[in-house]
């Protein structure tokens, strides 16, 4: 058996040229997508240590896995507690499957294993990311950045940096908030409350614009901040019916939330919908038929906005430009929403 | 920038010796756990080759990715939809973040995917892999013996393969049969069923055995096989009534079959347990205790089979003999299991 003294490593020219690992791969296989100066950094550090790629090496940075991570930024508990994280998967896996890529999901106990996460995902075991529920001040966006891993993001990200290139697919939260609360005004509701979903995700900030642009002059007490949950949906009920006792209708963030708020309007003896109608978002399945009344709700298509995750994704490779859109233009999906009607509302 | 001719890979030595790449990195690094038959073709195929390891293929092969696969051998529909997955996957998430490695779950859409997972363990990507649900005929196992990658079963594995060095956690699933078959007994009742679990996993054929060893005479037409499902369960249940009209207890394979033989028994004008008592296997919370009547069940602690997984693991890792524990023997855990009594039995 023979062997070499050791030689300068990818980890070595990353460091001597002050970039990541991802960048001196791309910049070694061709450069593409990385700016000049960082292009240069790379070359010097390469030729100043005598950095020679391998054939191991290069197939190890070029190579398709064929493999897809899915990152969704909860504790592993709350993946599995919320049917809207299943059903997203669902639609990813049926599309990964088909195009016979491995779906990788990187499961975490919270935000502290985010570094770890972007960790594995810089360390070429994958060839794209597919990440949601992003927090505003998640430090995943970031680290995946850094990490050089073409990503299509569940959700528009609501972080303030560089946004060019990123790819999302979203519903549209907005309208859907505004046509649940003009429904509830159309009923002849005056006193329309909202319960926010977690205020640090986008999708809770847009279903609460699309409730003030309906109800522009507000009572703000008829606004009541919850985190998509039904416990959470029961403590703003409760608030919400303590300080408007007169409220005769709740939008609510979500289907989960709408089912806890639905419960405390039962418990305190408050008919649905005579007395408070409500609405919920998502229509999640069966939850939303098995409400007692059953829901009232905006329809997204969660399923399809996984599998259409995936597809953006897999196309991207494919043009080997996954972050753009034809003609260099991101191709971001925003889907749109449908109320449906059940007894609720 | 530099480049050199290309040099013969890792694979190439693995096609001329004709073994796993995972065969030619372990001897490349050192040999250990290879048949010298092996190690000596590897040997001579990297002479003939002019193979040279070099630094970054031997970082790539001995370096700790600090990662561990996940590998649940059912469709992902299944995974979100039994909480006995969630409850294992939540033992192994807590062990593997503790020592700061990450969970990797391999999602599939069946069997047919497996030799996709195969590639993807084989792949270098993860230290190890945590692997359960097995069904008899799945290929997995001989799969993952392929790709070399250390690894601990969720259940005894069923194969008739070599098992040498094989490692598993388990509950005892025969002896946790017999005391729910004798705590029916012990009440009195003479026609007790058996609702079998999938008998193409070794569970299910282990709590049959252990009824088999209680009611040794046991009339062949009490038992009715169904599949760890609720469904499976009512029909199981409704074949039953059908065929022994004077059952007077039953024992489910599990907590959701056992939940299921429930609703039939409630349809057919059956009480619970004065008519027919029902035990189940699990203890699964929170179905356990809201079945009507709340069930008697056998306990076994799933979360921790996964942390259990997981540690051991992770020990073998840190040993360096991650299939083998102290002297070389084989080091599977079987754990107790407990009568929980409530109101069904």
């Amino acid at each position: 058996m023979t062997d070499t003294a050791p030689r300068p490593t990818l980890e070595a020219v990353a460091a001597r040229a002050g970039v990541s690992r991802a960048t001196v791969s791309r910049v070694v296989n061709g450069g593409d997508g990385v700016r000049d100066i960082l292009v240069e950094r790379v070359r010097k550090a390469v030729e100043e240590l005598g950095y020679v790629p391998n054939q191991a090496a290069r197939s190890l940075v070029t190579r398709r896995h064929d493999a897809i991570a899915v990152v969704v930024a909860e504790p592993e508990t709350r993946v599995f507690a919320d049917p809207f994280f299943a059903l997203q998967l669902r639609g990813i896996s049926k599309e990964l499957t088909a195009h016979d890529n491995q779906l990788v999901l990187l499961l975490t106990e919270g935000r502290d294993d985010h570094a770890r996460v972007g960790r594995y995902l810089a360390g070429g075991h994958v060839d794209g990311a597919l990440v949601f529920s992003l927090h505003l001040d998640d430090p995943l966006p970031e680290l995946i950045q850094r990490a050089g891993v073409p990503t299509v993001f569940g959700g528009r990200p609501g972080w303030s940096g560089d946004r060019r290139g990123v790819v999302y697919v979203d519903s549209d939260n907005r309208g859907g908030a505004r046509d649940a609360v003009r429904h509830l005004a159309g009923l002849g509701r005056t006193r329309i409350a909202h319960i926010t979903g977690a205020l640090d995700q986008t999708s809770a900030v847009d279903r609460l614009d699309g409730y003030r642009d309906v109800m522009v002059d507000a009572d703000p007490r008829l606004i009541a901040e919850a985190d998509f949950t039904p416990a959470g949906g029961e403590r703003a009920m409760r608030e919400l019916l303590d300080r408007c006792p007169d409220v005769d209708a709740v939008f609510a963030a979500n289907d989960l939330t709408a089912s806890g708020a639905l419960r405390v309007l039962r418990e305190t003896g408050r008919r649905v919908p005579d007395d408070v109608a409500v609405i919920g978002f998502d229509d999640m399945l069966p939850v939303a038929e098995q409400t007692d009344p059953p829901l009232t709700t905006v329809r997204q298509d969660i399923e399809e906005m996984g599998r259409l995750m995936a597809r953006l994704l897999l196309r991207g490779l494919d043009r080997g430009t996954p972050q753009e859109g034809v003609g260099g233009t991101p191709s971001s999906v925003v889907l749109p929403t449908t109320l449906v009607r059940r007894a609720s509302a």
